[in-house]
């Protein structure tokens, strides 16, 4: 059994440590919104989608006992290519100023109510998700995916691993592929390890390995999470992600993004305007506490990169699939809340 | 300054134990064949024109002692993919036949003279390799480069690598990125290890991170060296080396191959036919003794891969640079010897 991601329990938020994960299942306890923004920071939470559920907790621990203005800050910096955070931090700010009058008790409920909502609709899009993503898939394929777009990386379920589930709940029989993702080693850590507690055929492979296999067996798709998906399309993901879907156009490889629609951000035109987090060069210079770097030698360490909207085959929403042209169906699907079920 | 990866000395071979390096310099002592057969096995050296040269000396130990075809036999077997290993083993074994009537000493004499001839003309190999190869760099730049094709992989200097010191010495500024090369890191143990020992200007990336390193930076060229060529140009490598070339060919940046005659094997009409080893998982599941997979998560760990001869800008030669069409100038150049010094 897979352990939940993210626990709200007694006023007081669990995180799933994702950096232990596979060897140990331990989790940290955050009494703050304070304690969540140094949880998203160090990533003892990670993935777009846990991060904004894990951050709306925080706001609701922040009602009352801390200065929420400031609490809503320091969460929206604590990471800043996911804009899943800035959506959720958003939406109960919004709540806080319109109910701040309520006595503080009634205001925790209401937010609290609000972070379980925030929570629990995470997982039915993820369902959904998984609904229209699963359609794209064959009867019997194989797949290749990177980082971890799944259970733990949301509030349950997943995104692209939501997408292999409901494959699998439809009676289709995925291989999945998982790439390792250098530095941190998501894939290898957290998706085979979820995949295979779930008791699907995964098989790790570094991800200089992606373009050979696709040159070596048939790759039926590639699907991958996003961190930001821009007006036009272009997306920023783990990075790797980029030269995955190079190598997915050079060998005619379909290449999707699942993505709730929070992950939209309308006000970057494209991938240009997105701010790409890079993080220490120690994340490159050791690797689960070996050292195989030494500290005077230059390490270029993004987190993200941005893969162009060309490249893009469909990005899989709770709404249905969308295609190329991009900027139309997406202008379309955040401003009028069109149902576009499209395959 | 840079320990010799290879030391001949009083009938000894001494092998810089590369799996130690860049925290540890150590050499194994090899007193037999088997010794070096063992040795390139388990990668205390590797790199393969370096490999031919240790072989050399391994059959010039077991021209007395051993079981001088049995010997040729286990080195051959040693690893299967670089085709400079049976070319030497070939060399050593021609003389040895021709030479079986002498007493024990004068065979050992003259085939140990074989192998530090063959040690010495690899070196030299290697600067006219750079000659050439400098000439395709500007007088200031930026390249990429995979795995360790070095003066650790070679006798001394290097292919890819001596290109740059090469540039370097004509007063060209290279400013070189080093895929640090999973699953076994020759790039950031090695290649960054004995780029920086030499004052170059290096910076460590994953193999994850080259695609979007050539999207967001002026990359003027990618070298890398090879482990075999087939008769048609196409080229195996070690593992990422096809990723890089599809970026590379996607990113209109020159992709070269950097490698002595030695490499191609004619007999291998194609990249189909070369053997390709595989490698123990534990390879991807531990890093320099670091754990991030547990043992019943299965893994796809190939060794090295193809690229084809398309995605191929230029093959960096002791006799100039092979471009397109190459079956027949790698036939011309093989079978008649004849010097050609194209830019």
């Amino acid at each position: 059994m897979l352990p939940e991601s993210i626990i709200w329990k007694n006023g007081e938020l669990l995180l799933l440590d994702q950096r232990e994960l596979p060897f140990e299942v331990r989790y940290a306890a955050c009494r703050s919104a304070e304690d969540v923004a140094v949880a998203i920071k160090n990533m003892t939470v990670r993935g777009a989608p846990a991060i904004g559920a894990a951050a709306a907790y925080g706001l609701a621990m922040a009602a009352v006992s801390e200065d929420f203005e400031r609490s809503a800050q320091t969460l929206l910096e604590s990471r800043p290519t996911a804009v899943n955070l800035s959506w959720a931090v958003d939406r109960m700010r919004r709540l806080y100023h319109e109910n701040t009058g309520l006595p503080g008790k009634e205001l925790f409920r209401l937010l609290e109510a609000e972070a379980v909502k925030i929570h629990k609709e995470d997982i039915e899009i993820n369902r959904k998700i998984g609904f229209f993503g699963q359609q794209l898939l064959p009867g019997a394929g194989t797949v290749i995916t990177h980082c971890n777009a799944g259970a733990l990386a949301t509030a349950g379920y997943g995104t692209a691993l939501g997408v292999f589930r409901a494959a699998s709940e439809a009676g289709k029989k995925i291989k999945i592929y998982a790439d390792e993702t250098r530095p941190r080693l998501q894939g290898a850590r957290l998706t085979a390890f979820e995949l295979f507690a779930d008791g699907f055929d995964v098989t790790v492979i570094t991800d200089s390995m992606a373009a050979f296999l696709m040159s070596r067996r048939k790759i039926d798709a590639v699907v991958t999470g996003a961190d930001r998906i821009a007006a036009n399309g272009d997306t920023a993901n783990k990075i790797g992600t980029y030269s995955l879907a190079v190598s997915a156009h050079f060998h005619s490889v379909p290449f999707y993004i699942a993505a709730p629609l929070s992950t939209f951000d309308i006000k970057c035109a494209s991938g240009a305007d997105i701010p790409i987090e890079h993080r220490d060069g120690s994340e490159v210079r050791e690797i689960c506490g070996a050292r195989v770097l030494p500290d005077e030698i230059d390490v270029w360490n993004p987190s993200f990169d941005v893969t162009p909207a060309e490249l893009i085959t469909g990005i899989i929403t709770e709404r249905g699939v969308i295609r190329a042209p991009f900027a139309g169906r997406i202008k379309e699907l955040l401003t009028e809340g069109a149902v576009a079920n499209e395959k």
